[in-house]
């Protein structure tokens, strides 16, 4: 692509409101524009961002057996109703009226809708255990939505749903969910840590949040650092792997503030391994057994011909807000750069163009096109304006490789950097191979 | 897949609503199941025949240079009320209040959204021409709802939206997305003849429908069969050659019944090419040139310094409502067949199992797995029913190829038959070779 086409409109006087450093740089490189308050509409860079980020979600979640299909974002308000949870759920929730005068409602999450069309569906043990999940736009009414796409009104989410004939069943489910999150956050470039969490609306006994560390993340946690050493590398979706996975973390004390008391902290963890810190929430898995399969009488026969309620979990991994984390994982020191798994372009050509002279953009155009015959997605910056104005730029940009065509480059051999290291000369299939390693 | 273990709820009392074959066949498939009127969700194999479509459309997009985006469902009133569609639009637009009493809606399309944001960060005629889109879904609450999704309220669209500096540069635009729209429902397995028609409440001067035949449909279309037989292989994106296509088309008469005039039909058209018949629209484009421009101000510099409003058109293909019009399409004789580039599966192997004996089952295991090495997506109907039933099935599964492994199937042999065609004895090879063909 070459940026002059690009649509990247660039926000310079940035609202006061942008007070964390996501929100500034999507707004900053065009990644977003606002629409109204919470709503935003995501440009080319922040689409393409935001749909890597969903491929990787949709590949772990298909990994781990779990079936998409796509649940409407408008609602009934009768299925809430059946839940108990339309009074319950208060002001956030957006209840709308149709011509007719039905009562309906832009779905916050999905727990009734998918308990609906199970138990209309599945009568029998036999298609057990099963996880359904979609990648869905969700709306929140936030009384004071803030941050950009963290907390926002209208968001992408991915939430999945399991049932189970028994809780024994159920664990297992809620291990591979556990699992797949671990690995999904790995292949984002985070490094996530499961912690007991409080159930909260969803409701339940047993909840993990997965956080990652950031200064502006609005959750504070407190944990061993310990907890930071396991590998997921070291299990595999297996029944005895996964429990030794989640007896692994759990050995070591990590909570959010709402499950912190301060003697447990000192009682479980030696004071120079506390860690107390602020994180962000991208994921939070439920388990919350029969509480939605009872009220809503969703049952399956069970082999022995007895009515069982189905035990049930839920798992959100929020896609949108995971853009706006990542940057605050990943912008240190007035520089962004994307993991080279959701990073908008493969690498940037930059060229030095001077008025007088074309030689280093075209030498820059040839490249391009040679980087396209070899599958790269690259973004050529094809614009007229002084080399040290675009190297700010694209400290923005935060596209991991780089390729400088100025002084230094000769006639094969081209100034090659990866961002936050030095820079080499190299040939283009150097370049190749250091791109796709 | 396994078919025990995918979920495809199958209805077997279809409800009395359920009046064209797109509805009935949807529900007896599983693909979809009715949340409330007009929305549904979209269980996985409806879901997996949705995506196949969203991503020739996406490619095909992309192929003439539009860009991705994404604009959120719920809008502002105020962009709507500045365009004055707010009191046009009537009672199905959805409209919302949200907590702060604010006006809110549930898109029903998208150009007061995009012009919003094009006005507010393009200034200069250098990044013209541009053309934007996005895939979303959509909400126009109907008044009867009806016909599945083929008319329902809350539904999936590609809309794309563009922008030029006059006239010219806007027939271009009008004539390369003619041809994407062609070569997109080519690749869908269509036949689709663009028909002028009437603006509507979009608005504008120009405007085609893409019509499929269907005895279904709820267009009714008069035409010359001349026109059928203009193939859009003819032509490609480069200026002179989609000039050529569009006056191609535009020889023979082609209306739907709103700019129907008998008196022109006859005296445009033979007497024995006169075709009247029913169609269902996949798409409409329209041109508009500065409806939504001038009245939301929305101008750029020209390269001269004056001020000049953006020509603007909308181009939209309703992505769900293309699963039903496919099946309208291709359901004949009591059979489905879905075409190859959208078929939930690439093959479906159908053994026929014996209580008592395993061999089948565990033949046709054996040659899924080899078929799954070979990058096909495969089903296996593991299901213990008798094989006249499975066979009923699969008429209605309409997976295009089909394995059956029973007393025809010899050691390395198996029955393999393309739907509509007689069945073949082929080894393991032979069948990778027709199935990828």
């Amino acid at each position: 692509m070459l940026l002059s086409k690009l649509f990247v409109p660039i926000t310079k006087d940035l609202p006061s409101e942008a007070k964390i450093k996501s929100h500034q740089l999507m707004l900053q490189t065009g990644m977003i524009r606002q629409s109204s308050a919470g709503i935003y509409s995501w440009l080319p860079l922040g689409y393409k961002v935001m749909k890597k980020i969903e491929n990787i979600v949709r590949e772990e979640q298909n990994n781990i057996g779990a079936q998409e299909m796509l649940m409407p974002t408008i609602q009934s308000a009768d299925i809430w109703k059946e839940s108990g949870r339309y009074d319950d759920y208060g002001e956030e929730m957006l209840r709308i009226s149709d011509r007719q005068k039905r009562e309906m409602l832009y779905g916050p999450t999905n727990e009734e809708q998918i308990t609906e069309i199970f138990r209309s569906s599945v009568k029998s043990y036999k298609l057990l255990p099963q996880i359904f999940y979609h990648i869905q736009w969700k709306f929140r009414d936030e009384l004071r939505p803030r941050f950009g796409v963290m907390r926002c009104r209208e968001f992408y989410m991915k939430d999945a749903y399991s049932f189970d004939l028994n809780e024994s069943g159920a664990t297992l489910t809620y291990n591979k969910m556990f699992y797949a999150y671990l690995k999904t956050f790995q292949r984002l470039g985070l490094k996530s840590i499961p912690m007991k969490a409080e159930t909260g609306p969803i409701g339940g006994d047993l909840s993990h949040e997965f956080i990652i560390l950031a200064e502006t993340g609005e959750s504070k946690i407190y944990a061993d650092k310990k907890v930071f050493d396991i590998s997921i590398d070291r299990y595999k979706d297996e029944k005895a792997s996964l429990e030794k996975m989640k007896n692994d973390f759990s050995k070591y004390y990590a909570v959010t503030d709402d499950k912190y008391k301060s003697t447990e902290f000192d009682k479980n963890v030696k004071k120079e391994n506390q860690i107390e810190t602020k994180g962000i929430e991208v994921g939070h898995i439920f388990y919350f057994g029969d509480k939605y399969s009872k009220s809503m009488n969703c049952s399956v026969d069970t082999k022995e011909g007895k009515k069982i309620f189905v035990k049930m979990g839920s798992y959100g991994i929020g896609v949108s807000r995971l853009v706006a984390a990542i940057i605050e994982a990943k912008y240190k020191d007035n520089k962004m750069k994307w993991p080279k798994s959701v990073s908008p372009y493969d690498v940037v050509i930059i060229p030095s163009i001077n008025k007088n002279d074309s030689t280093n953009l075209t030498k820059a155009k040839k490249l391009y096109e040679e980087l396209k015959k070899n599958s790269l997605d690259v973004l050529l910056d094809d614009i007229d304006e002084n080399i040290s104005n675009k190297f700010k730029k694209h400290d923005l940009l935060g596209i991991p490789f780089q390729i400088i065509i100025g002084s230094k480059s000769s006639k094969d051999l081209f100034e090659f950097k990866e961002v936050n290291f030095e820079s080499k000369m190299l040939d283009l299939n150097q370049i190749i191979k250091q791109i796709k390693n």
